[in-house]
């Protein structure tokens, strides 16, 4: 069965998650809405007409004539399927529960340059952008790699995963996020980066497993840029001559 | 076994959508915080020197010697022992994919009085928060109570329930999103109420199941306040006269 994945065209977003976990499992799926008629087809999806449960939002997966949306939700069905999660339910909750925490910092990370509204431009909330990418690099991103880190740290068994003895999605998550941090808020990473030696390392053993290295070098895997979820705006990530 | 929910003591906020799974399934439970010592046995926990898989915030329930965090996840591992999701793997998927957008609905109600940071007071982004609850009343809101609309009134088998013919805990999330809804937003919702009428229905079921009616009768069920996640500050909610 090929599955077919749904996403807006021309960004990572939250669709990138999905992409990781598929390409991490070799598994059959297209991305359809960088097809021909592609973005067509996920809109008739979800206005959801003659679709018994659709989803909110993308991403969503269709496998075979179920659909599945949420992004965490959809790793929730493709773990077990791929061996992306552990087999023992305490385990996939676990994992579960990270993901979910990565999905709490990925919204943060929208608002920074969307606090007001989603249906506004950037330019129509700078200020206030302004305000709040300062307090997620000040007192969340802190917070969240550090809790991330802890667990790397101390809780993984030395292994050095998030849940166990194995790779599973939320380590693949978690290294997206963090490439998306460091495009986005270059000099806040910076600055933290020398506490997150746990995390470093994860990332780069991510990074150099043969079918993600070679889809991050494919055209399949789209750049990072200022309509997706991490934007590097300077403004909003000032460098240390900036900083008071 | 007797289950531990720990969640900040005062307010509803998102310990809410556990307690009323719990409740309607008759669990026997502690709300732990709320006793004596109970908060700060709570921060113990969090601060996770001692525990192996740490929560990142509360809510968290202890469940014999686990510890499950983030209010969705503790709602996907409840559901099945208290017969409050389907009994079917994409029963259970879709419950809980409708349980992930709910709390994105929430973040963001979250966010009308607290735009910029959690760890600001409200009086200090309040221009910002006029702003944002001006989106979610125009735009959010609608679409988001909308899409529940749109599935209860076409997609529920027209047993009236999200998931199924029976209810999951998920509709007592919804009532509860609603609950609190009607408490932050009173003329948002009387404007938005007449096009949701099948939610409405659910709500009112909900209202009046047994264990859920006891509950909200009693001292164990806390008031909306402004220290919660639903606020109603009247300035976010204008009524008709003061619209444009």
């Amino acid at each position: 069965m090929r599955y077919e994945l749904y996403y807006w065209p021309g960004i990572q977003g939250r669709g990138e998650f999905v992409r990781l976990a598929l390409e991490e499992a070799a598994a059959d799926y297209v991305d359809v809405a960088r097809g021909d008629g592609g973005e067509n087809a996920m809109l008739t999806l979800l206005r959801g007409d003659a679709v018994v449960r659709p989803p909110f939002a993308p991403p969503f997966l269709k496998a075979g004539r179920r659909i599945i949306g949420q992004t965490a939700n959809i790793l929730l069905f493709l773990g077990p399927r791929h061996r992306l999660t552990p087999g023992d339910e305490a385990g996939r909750l676990w994992t579960h529960q990270l993901q979910l925490t990565i999905a709490d910092l990925v919204a943060e990370v929208h608002d920074t340059h969307h606090p007001i509204a989603s249906s506004l431009y950037y330019e129509d909330q700078r200020p206030e952008a302004t305000r709040r990418a300062a307090d997620l690099r000040a007192r969340r991103l802190p917070k969240y790699l550090g809790y991330f880190e802890r667990i790397l740290a101390r809780h993984s068994d030395g292994a050095g995963y998030l849940a166990g003895r194995r790779l599973t999605y939320v380590d693949l998550s978690l290294f997206q996020a963090v490439e998306g941090l460091r495009y986005a808020f270059p000099n806040a990473m910076a600055a933290l980066e020398p506490r997150l030696s746990a995390t470093m390392r994860l990332c780069a053993r991510v990074r150099e497993r043969p079918r993600i290295a070679a889809y991050l070098a494919s055209s399949r895997r789209l750049p990072f840029s200022e309509e997706g979820i991490f934007r590097h705006y300077p403004e909003l990530d000032p460098g240390k001559s900036r900083t008071r």
